[in-house]
């Protein structure tokens, strides 16, 4: 292609420490800049752009406007069994989702299932991330998160669901298996990027302006009507995991969190279960490998094709990143360097 | 349309009367074969005919041929707080999912979150049942199966995946909201009964043998190829709910389970949450409503389109089938009417 944005190949370590920089500048304690910050190159090392350094411009916005309350931190509003509502107080997102997933587990090692309920928080950026924590410290993970509106109900033209990703993890290997998806078929980041670079989307991703299905990104963007996955299916998935986040935490819904400016104080849960707490667990590593077998032995439909299990990809990626440095856009570094 | 099959109109308490009758024939006790016929008829009641009437006779022979024991009952296998592994011994699966689903329930009443793992069952019709089963009983419901292989994984031309539905239902008004969604675009079942009447489907439904999408459900049924919901995304979402299915119960994986002459043996998760625990909870109807009503209000594409919550349409149609009974394929019900 042509008309390919210049990038800059940036070190992991580099990026996090100026990351952390930024934040201690913007009220953070050293600690949580450096939490936060690792968080945010994490997801870029795993190719995660839109919701790593391409985001955290935005971040950064967000706390200066006061969305975003660096010092706070979430509190217990109710508990019952394995089952507690928190407060996020309106906290950087990615920390009250990592305590949020730090204690569904803490629950979940006394219950064997954990549930949190988190409100009033903000963006978690990558959902994948909560995966990865607790899939790595052994544990299945069930998570998700609403969002401002961004996708019509099926059958509808204006925008009054979130596209509200939900996530499934559990260990394997020395690592995990994360399932990531929000309930429409592109992020507006990746249907921005994908306009950058002039591309196409390899499917239909939204209806244009005329109501029909197109693989253009920018008339998806100009319309606001992306797909949701599976149409009428994802349509509901993501009513659903709105209903259910602001009912289990006693939070926001989509429709009150789109009355606001920007979108902020938004509902989260966070399940997980201890599989060592199974008699079966010492098999566990045996029956995954297994499936996992018969999974790749699929026949690609054509030698384009490889068959990858979900998260499969972001393992080669954080290697490649991590060896090469990760691609940040020329300009969206030079506007993080300056801020 | 031309084309169309001979239907019959029958009365739910008919239709529930003979599939008693003919259960008991086949070993059910009189209580069993109740409640077997009473899910079947709700099923059918509610428009679900493929998990419903059309599945009784298939349901019959796995009976006939020992696949389905109608004297088994499900046994705990292990227990640790909110967390419990069941074994279904191969009995009626709608009769084990019940009782999985009941257990969960009291799980959570006693632990705010209950899950039941049920290894060694059979198909459980719809899954759906068991979100309304909850729900009404006033809990939010999640649960998922693992089915036969029965679609490619992404990229793949061969069925390694089963379609493994995913149920979300939590209560509203008097009743539900339910999602039951499998994670293929359409089913089997459905797929068969637009060939049947020579509609093409709404939509694209999967790849015909010369790997192109198409709406022509023949199609798809020759070239056994059917589209995951939100392509990529589905097909991980159902390897995710087999590995946790097959994890959490000890139970069998898809790739097992196909191995077998037929589909039985499944792995099914049942998740329940006691919402009356929450502090919160008077205000939950105030909330859904303020949700629903927002989503309402959405403007429809065109004027075909009729905007519905998850559950809404099956609400009318068990109105319109019980006062007019349920419309049956003439040549199903000889059928069932000659077992």
């Amino acid at each position: 292609m042509n008309n390919q944005p210049q990038t800059l190949l940036v070190p992991a370590a580099q990026m996090q420490q100026e990351f952390a920089r930024i934040l201690v500048t913007q009220g953070f304690t050293e600690e949580k800049a450096q939490q936060c910050a690792q968080i945010f190159t994490a997801n870029s090392t795993d190719g995660v752009y839109t919701h790593g350094v391409n985001r955290f411009p935005r971040f950064v916005r967000y706390v200066k406007e006061g969305f975003v309350k660096p010092d706070a931190v979430p509190t217990l509003k109710s508990a019952f069994g394995g089952l507690e509502q928190w407060d996020g107080n309106l906290g950087p997102g990615p920390l009250n989702a990592v305590h949020a997933t730090n204690r569904a587990m803490e629950l979940a090692a006394q219950h064997g299932i954990g549930c949190v309920a988190l409100a009033n928080t903000n963006h978690w950026m990558r959902g994948g991330t909560y995966g990865w924590q607790a899939a790595r410290a052994g544990f299945v993970f069930m998570g998700w998160t609403n969002t401002i509106a961004n996708m019509p109900a099926w059958g509808a033209k204006d925008g009054r669901l979130g596209n509200n990703p939900l996530i499934f993890a559990l260990p394997f290997r020395e690592e995990a298996i994360v399932l990531d998806a929000a309930m429409s078929q592109y992020s507006f980041g990746a249907m921005e990027m994908a306009q950058l670079k002039n591309e196409p989307l390899p499917q239909y991703g939204g209806y244009d302006k005329n109501g029909q299905l197109t693989t253009d990104p920018g008339a998806v963007l100009e319309s606001r009507r992306p797909l949701p996955i599976g149409y009428w299916k994802g349509a509901g998935m993501a009513l659903l995991l709105d209903l259910l986040a602001a009912v289990l935490s006693g939070g926001l819904s989509t429709a009150e969190i789109s009355t606001k400016e920007v979108e902020y104080g938004l509902s989260q849960v966070f399940v997980a279960i201890d599989i060592s707490k199974l008699p079966n667990h010492s098999a566990i590593p045996r029956v995954l490998e297994a499936i996992i077998s018969d999974y790749q032995q699929s026949i690609p439909a054509s030698d384009k094709n490889k068959i990858t299990y979900p998260g499969e990809r972001v393992l080669e990626m954080r290697r490649k990143n991590g060896l090469a440095g990760i691609p940040v856009l020329k300009k969206v570094w030079e506007e993080i360097t300056q801020l």
